[in-house]
């Protein structure tokens, strides 16, 4: 079939590529519609790893997708033939210790689409398991449905957060996982979410959601900026989607006493952090990997027309203009958030 | 001073009223703007007692009000004259078991305007605990002020359920509890809420809302009516505000596997509960009584704009024209939801 | 194979009973070694049925067992030949959203051994999923092996009450499952655990415990006691065991204000609560069905020794003897806990 | 009155000092009977100072005490004259925010004893708030009464780290705060405690403790032995008590997927750490300053028998030999826990 093939570093191409799935009894085939390109499709692409995931083998990139049922494994019974749907890239093992407590997304034996040597599904169509395939609603479009998985993580850090109603979160960091973390809190509960960058365009698309404050930090104290947006009190939750170490002191302060500081941004060195102040404001450190079982949650509040993705799709490809697409993901400009191909209408 | 005085049963006056209040260190008086009736107001009005709690002298009426600040304890630092608040009607012991653990509001000792023999605050003024009265933004008008009551329980409801980000609700009950409770679970992350009532004008009202989605349960069964909208999933969340008997079983076989119920109305009687469903569908029961530090939650999620309580104010007399007002609530209109009493601009 | 087989209502017999089960690639094949007499297995035995579940064909009884691992499935790395085990009974659907979810217990697609059609493993060996398998530690005996199960119901009680260290809870009703439930819950953090049956000899039992503390309610008020106990603010947790509705008041009003009541005993009819008793203390009910992932931590309550199941074996009978140990069993005598049956030693 | 005061750096006195307290509405005042050194005291004693709190005034010192009411204010019910008591030594703002949210130990303005410039308790009497007066039941002796302070830093780390009955944890540090949070994780649900130090004299007495296992570390992978000792799992919860930096990163290798690791010691520096890790491995990170609410359930431990703390009461000296008792503590002798001062019989 045809499938988008990552050869090696900076080596990409749309071409066919020899791949025989068959569909098990509790499997699906899903034709693929749409798919979009994450951060680390586009790291794979220029540097062929991340971190000990090596491309080694050409590899099928995407994991960001959504298509049509075209074929129904005899146990399941959810999904039929026809069905517009969306997929979890990541097929944990069932019989782990972790998925049976309801934690798959920390099981070590996670298979995840497009992370070596696990191919991806940017290509003609892909077979999956079915318990991991949801249906979306007719007024979804595939676009919106391929929007799930980035939108997952956001979702997943606002649940992990216990959110209560009316509280007010600071996100540090405008980037796609930021403006779907601050769009999943607000969704979720909080009052107003502060979002901080120092990327005007950035903090602009931000913005436009209704409840979401734009702090552009360039020059600027985000603890001052907080403090007097909350009565000197801080915000009862800390999203940290920048991975910049220089900003975590910073993230603490503004937290108010007994808040939660959620780590998803992925600092590329351990960062010193001040335990005593921690201790003496009464704060929790959670941390986010992934999602699990998020996906109908996710579905509903788009679905709901309580969260909109539509607008932070910035530009739409066909199929096989997939370099291209990747190129324009890979040029990093302010103002794109997602860059989507499209394999079908 | 004047006053809203229920002389006794059917016996309701504005009129002068002796009462001296001094304002101690840590209290602030408070010129009263609005003041919203609540059901419970007007069964005093009607009744003269609510279950124990009997109207045996005089007695101010209201307690859901906010004003502005025109004297202040010394030892307050929070609030300053010409601060625009609203308050809480409760006055707990600081020095009980319950308060200190953070649940106040189920501390026996709880004193709480126009609960008998305890007077209201629809009257000039009042001296009020600083730490139970809360500013509002400049944005808020002081009948959003006083609705922060109502809401409030509406508001706890929420906050109790733990909802999850993307969870849906059924809200059983249209009445204004039940709208408040819909519109919070709504604020509160739910992507959808349903509400249940046979009254259609009450319905159309919580309508009004984007995410509420109204049922007509005259001679139709809501368990199906919610089955067929959630995939015979059932929702995560049932908050029961009818107190309607008759209701139980269904709103607990509406109920998805491991979901809440929120208790919020309360019925007469005791209530048959059919327990082995309730343990083979892993339902946990959630009860609700008053609310406690929500006023802050509360005025952020209005102050927001993310709830919108305006609508739900019906109509507005001057304080001179209170005892039409209670007529007027007392009427049971369908289509009113708030009646509210203006003390000044 | 020999296997203790009830053919039909009253109709008991070890016989060889022809069942051919081969080992997937995730099972194991276990040769029992002790197999405990649940209430449940007696109320086959006697009446042929529990509620809709009838015994239609004849049906290997027993699924409180312990064994050794004889034969092991390709994909299974934790378990090895000749390793001593104890086996959860119950085998969820793994692709079902509860299972997903970490609510295995709740998923409808459970089956259980001994419930119609499903064969118990009261029987020379029995195939398992691998992870259903649990080791147990070299001074575990199998009799404790077997205990694992019952165990696990009270420890899921004690789970799922979020115990907070110190608390205190009455366990109503000092039947098996009671008194799993209250050494369960004094392991789990409790600081002393008032145990009411009107029993004594179960009591008895029960007060062997340090830190159990039982009181026979023949005559007795038992909120009166439980207050005279706790200085007049009963106990955080109620555990209701007996299934006897007319206990339903009384557990509630011994509940401390915010206190948690955890329903495991299984009433025969719709109990009439009262709603507004609850609100006004501010209680939450919670509802207990089976057990999920409990099993590692009830092996390690009793393999560290915080747990001692041994004094609660009644009496041992050997396979061929298990009739008699039936009958033993069905006897009802009062000092009787646990009756268990040696397959092998 | 006479009292032990320190007048400044390494001058410790036991002399009368001029001290008038009246008891007011809520408070009562108290014969103390027995206080324990705290290492606090003890660095006061030595440096005149903790970081920014210096000694500038001389101060009377111990905040771990407990008594006999001998005077109850006009307000107070629950307390008598003759009840034997233990007091909590932090006294927060009754009307601050923290506090009224049921977070008391956060409340910046807590007025702690023997934190200058506020006065200790070693001495013949005190006025407190009834409110953080506790009786003590008859069984308990007034030296273990001084102990419930230590203890509830334990018992509050035990509380947070919500744990599941049957769960395994390590603490990481032998001193007087990490028996205190063993022997609290151990009696608050926990199947087996490790305990890691390299000074074999305090591993022995937190081994006397069935249930403890002691790990001594020197020369030693605490993740190996760890890990050997959990079937390569891991621990569910890490409380860390040592506050040596060098730790940190084997603490959180130490933790099971999906751990907590709680924070009790307090490193001098910001601590390096490798967020990445964290994240996959799914751990939370909760911090511990002071407690809250923990009184109650701390006496109610000890007073049931589940936690013994004689045991740790190294040595007693008698009020007037004060000065020498705190040599002995400050000689820092590793067999030793707690050394107590006598006031009274």
């Amino acid at each position: 079939m045809k499938a988008l093939v990552l050869e090696k570093q900076l080596d990409l191409d749309v071409r066919d590529y020899p791949i025989h799935e068959t569909v098990g009894a509790d499997d699906v085939r899903i034709q693929i519609k749409s798919c979009g390109i994450c951060g680390s499709d586009v790291h794979y692409y220029l540097k062929g790893n991340i971190g000990n995931f090596v491309v080694k083998e050409p590899m099928i990139l995407g994991h960001e997708a959504s298509g049509i049922v075209t074929e129904v494994g005899s146990n399941v019974t959810h999904l039929r033939v026809g069905d517009r749907v969306c997929m979890e890239p990541g097929i944990p093992d069932l019989h782990s210790r972790e998925t049976l407590s309801g934690n798959y997304n920390i099981d070590p034996a996670v298979r995840f689409w497009a992370t070596p040597p696990i191919h991806g599904c940017c290509r003609e169509n892909v077979v999956h398991p079915a318990m991991f395939t949801f249906r979306i609603p007719d007024n979804m479009s595939y676009d919106e449905g391929a929007m799930i998985e980035p939108l997952s993580i956001g979702m997943e850090a606002a649940k992990r957060a216990r959110i209560q109603p009316g509280d007010t979160a600071l996100v540090n960091g405008a980037g796609t996982i930021g403006i779907m973390t601050a769009i999943s809190a607000l969704a979720g509960g909080c009052s107003t979410v502060y979002i901080a960058d120092i990327k005007q365009k950035k903090l602009d698309i931000a913005a436009t959601y209704d409840g979401i404050v734009a702090i552009n930090t360039k020059g600027k104290d985000v603890v001052k900026e907080i403090m007097d947006r909350t009565e000197g009190m801080g915000v009862q939750h800390v999203f940290e989607c920048s991975g910049f170490e220089g900003m975590f002191p910073h993230i603490f302060e503004a937290a108010a006493p007994g808040a939660n500081v959620v780590l998803i941004g992925i600092p590329g060195n351990p960062v010193p952090i001040d335990i005593n102040f921690l201790q003496q404001r009464g704060i929790t450190i959670k941390t986010i990997f992934r999602y699990v079982n998020e996906y109908p949650a996710s579905i509903a509040q788009v679905g709901s027309g309580k969260i909109d993705v539509k607008r932070l799709i910035s530009k739409v490809y066909p199929f096989e203009k997939s370099v291209e697409a990747y190129e324009y993901a890979a040029a990093g400009h302010e103002d794109v958030v997602k860059v989507m191909i499209r394999l079908g209408e």
